[in-house]
């Protein structure tokens, strides 16, 4: 088993040097955090991940979840690593003080979340989830309801679901049929749910379920899906988990990856009706969920880099380790000595020290909405966090695809070895184009409501301070051929923004033809962008004698491999783009 | 469960309009294969494919082989399916006469193999072995030991396997430790393999192993090594299997995918020594296995197409039933609508068509050299065979892994669960970058023995017949688009070659380097380059009136999409070779 070790040197550069949260904290108010400070925070998840989760993840591959009598019967050794968890203050990070949180910047939480996802992601997804929870009865529930559920929930004394899809409705939500009828102060929900992810399990005394349904008078489509909370035990007086109320997980999904996460078929009042309560106004359930919906799809984006370094991290080990290969004098040399595997690790290493860069930077924007001085300044991060979004969650989980491909492709036949690991990062990582969004339903959304209904703006903006770190770049005599290839692909991107404005509106089929090519070109720019930043950051430390020169080094070298073999990959995704959506219209049916 | 068909049109369409078979049958004397044969032999694979091995691959992924007391006991069913299957004459298909074989060109075995390998790719690697230890036996066996094998491997009465990778010898044989004793009139073998796929199974009265060890005075390195066959079972005086010999398996592997093969460490020689006799001459085992190496890499290519097209038909058949989302009128359609989607399943498609287009002219180009009318022209075929079988089978694994991840993609959140069987695929297919030489392997022995040696000549004559398409191209008016498409992507191959000519003699990284960009470069090229071809056919055809025209016109828009969408790729993987080794080797070990 390789070992996992959190990559603290890289999380510590992004933070300090395209982050800048030092200053970001001082001038948002936060004194107390500093990079001390989050260096002993990130240290300190750093060795629950590597010394309690990360030995789970084999055991929750080969003994997942299995559904008992009467609740998931989560996997051997879970249990005791969320109590650990949960003690050492872990899911109250992000949270605000008034629920017993400890109000860390957004991008600290995320930072460390890195950790959980590259441990064990089958188990980070149960606190992530609660994390959405918290978000969505925090912004949207009564003050009674946030009384009596967000302390348990910080706590991570209960945890929390999200129960949107169901067996009709996917991607499309305007299908929910799951009903809600107003019983007193409650109502009475019944209807199927399914993919819930820990919809069950007795890790803890209670499961507080969100659960989108439809009121008897709602209008059809998603303009009539109001949220819900459904606990497992309905509280009693002292606001203690009491009667069970009547929801339950009626079956475990037989899944590709992440076994030791149980999804669940979750069935709501069978009996009687399960007990729930309004979150937000009726009919405005699924504007609650958006509240969250940035939150949870960066966290799935982080997903896609944390399954990526783990893997990256155990297939280093082996290139390091594994004798393949004869000098003339006879001594046998490792693989890491060849091209080609060097090639695939480095690969793996810039696509990855891109991802982290963007998702914390993606991260950053988060907590500047919340700090902002002003409304415009407010607006303004905002539309940042808007656009890099789907952007974090499509392209950083399309990474992780060939990433953890890589992982195995070094292990050659052991790879395909389950045993080895590898392959369990590789299936593990297939859900992340999937979940919470297609990489599909992702680029929808980016070129529909983050860049049409704004015509461009947003990415102008974005666009625009590219060029300024290619000008950067132009006057930075090591950095110059780098500079190129950025400049190349930020044509390449604003080329991509001219065809979808200019016409987009005539061809009602050409955005939803481009849209993932899309994605993914101004994926690559912007964690091109990101390492050239970087770049940037790490000439000038070493010009000033400052820092680790090793890193710095390798820093420069990643960032110069991303603009030579992955950069250029935008020039293909241009010309899929500028072809339209003729041929991808052309077929009846039939004939595919 | 989706069911499998064979897709007859479009492998007819390649056999008739891409490899010509009728006028290379006739030119070749081989007067009785005709398109009519064919097609009858295609229609009975298909349906024993259909019918008999498909609904067996959930059934062997689910109960794998697994390992008894004195045998592997293989999934059930399969031995049945075996019996019917060499009851049928396939395991003769392709064999000389003179060994019970039914003398069919190489290029109909091979599209008869398609089906066998997408109906049920772990059950066809069973034949495909065979195929290869028969090879081995007919071109390198003694007349003796070619007398006592060949009818029995031919007729499917006994199967064979490749005894090649030990723990420290994959990719390296020259690491080979396994020794060969002379004992009289054989040999005692001795040592351990693994990964020997199908290395034990009841299906048959015996297994024949091909075996690489040492002899006692063999030279150090890929020189030592000699061929030995190995049968399970000693033949006794009338020829039949006897006593047991010295080899058995002790392990099974537990893999990613291909459950229903046996992936077997085999030992041999635990108590007295295993008897062997040995092949070809002593030390030349490596040019023997050489000798097989071209047919296994384009099996193994084409085993990329097979689960391609599994994965495809599936995919289709799910986009097609599918509802989500909801029309004006309220009615809702399937998702196969969707703009992405059929981008998706466009992508899946042109990939498909260009794989097989490849495979086959490439197996076609096996039997112009064994019909060669003279020797100068088995010499031209015999360097087109030897240039596009790394291509075949490097570009054709690696397009599988996208092709199976697409059709996940396309099942949304089903894909991720194992009993949609779309998530089967993608495992089964990811060995197949891996076995056989992993696509590094390939890439350089593409660049270094397929090219370098021969200061790309080789490469230079399948530049200017691509030259020659593009030229017909932009004089057949509706495909002027195409040719544009295939003429920049001819010219990032000529800038491909003439960059690793200039450059590789001074710079030994470069080749490793480059190397697997270079041969996906190359893929790309030449799907596109009979994509382009089949679609001057199409054009003409339609133009006279012949042919079916929803087919033919469909074969126009899928090569259309693929110069639109997958060429561009050439220009990304050239910008990729042109960096060259810099990046790549900048880094000391401890800076990755």
């Amino acid at each position: 088993m390789s070992d996992y070790v959190h990559p603290y040197r890289d999380t510590e550069f992004v933070l300090g040097e395209l982050v800048e949260l030092e200053r970001f904290c001082a001038e948002a108010g936060l004194q107390d955090v500093n990079g001390e400070l989050v260096s002993a925070i990130l240290a300190e998840a750093g060795r629950l991940g590597s010394e309690v989760l990360a030995p789970l993840n084999a055991v929750g591959d080969a003994q997942g979840a299995s559904l008992g009598e009467q609740h998931v019967e989560e996997t051997p050794g879970f249990a005791d690593a969320y109590r650990q968890f949960r003690e050492s203050g872990w899911t109250s990070l992000t949270a605000a003080e008034a629920w017993g949180g400890q109000n860390l910047p957004n991008v600290v939480g995320t930072a460390v979340n890195e950790i959980w996802h590259s441990a064990n992601m089958a188990f980070a997804l149960c606190p992530m989830l609660t994390q959405g929870a918290i978000e969505a009865i925090a912004h949207h529930g009564s003050a009674e309801l946030q009384a009596a559920y967000l302390p348990q929930l910080v706590s991570g004394e209960w945890t929390g679901t999200m129960n949107l899809t169901e067996p009709d409705a996917g991607s499309d939500l305007a299908a929910i049929k799951t009903k809600a009828v107003p019983n007193g102060d409650h109502y009475l929900i019944s209807g199927q749910k399914i993919f819930i992810t820990w919809g069950d399990h007795r890790m803890t005394d209670n499961v507080v379920h969100l659960v989108l349904a439809r009121l008897p008078d709602a209008p059809a489509g998603v303009k009539g899906i109001s949220l819900f909370i459904v606990p497992k035990y309905l509280l009693d007086a002292q606001g203690r988990p009491g009667a069970r109320n009547d929801v339950r997980c009626v079956s475990l999904e037989h899944k590709l990856g992440i076994h030791g996460s149980p999804t669940c078929v979750m069935s709501f009042g069978d009996k009687e009706g399960a007990v729930g309560y309004l979150v937000g106004e009726p009919h405005k359930g699924l504007a609650c969920m958006f509240t969250m919906m940035n939150h949870a799809r960066q966290s799935v984006g982080l997903q896609g880099l944390s399954i990526s370094e783990r893997a990256y991290q155990q297939a280093l080990q082996y290139a390091r380790e594994r004798l393949q290969g004869t000098r003339k004098d006879g001594s046998r040399f490792p693989i890491i000595e060849y091209p080609d595997v060097r090639r695939m690790l480095l690969t793996m290493k810039a696509s990855i020290e891109a991802m982290r860069a963007l998702a914390l930077v993606a991260a950053a924007e988060v907590d500047r909405v919340a700090h902002a001085q002003d409304p415009t300044a407010a607006a303004r991060h905002q539309g940042r966090v808007d656009l890099l979004t789907p952007i974090v969650k499509g392209w950083l989980t399309e990474m992780a695809q060939e990433v953890t491909s890589l992982g195995v492709q070094i292990h050659g036949g052991m790879g395909f070895i389950e045993e080895t690991g590898a392959a369990r990062h590789y299936r593990d990582a297939r859900i992340l184009t999937i979940y919470e969004g297609t990489t599909g339903i992702q680029a929808l959304d980016l070129v529909g409501r983050k860049i049409l209904s704004n015509k461009g703006e947003l990415l102008a903006d974005l666009l625009d301070e590219i060029g300024e770190t290619v000008t950067r770049l132009e006057s930075t005599g090591p950095l110059v051929a780098l500079g190129l290839a950025l400049s190349d692909a930020l044509e390449n991107g604003r080329e991509a923004r001219r065809l979808l404005l200019a016409n987009a509106e005539a061809d009602p089929a050409l955005a939803g033809s481009i849209s993932v090519n899309f994605l993914m070109l101004f994926g690559y720019l912007c964690g091109g962008w990101l390492l050239a930043r970087s770049a940037l950051r790490a000439q000038a430390l070493l010009e000033a004698g400052s820092g680790d020169p090793q890193f710095l080094e390798a820093k420069l070298v990643t960032a110069r491999f991303f603009g030579e073999q992955l950069l250029p990959r935008t020039q293909a995704l241009l010309a899929a783009i500028r072809a339209g959506s003729g041929s991808i219209m052309a077929l009846a049916d039939e004939q595919f």
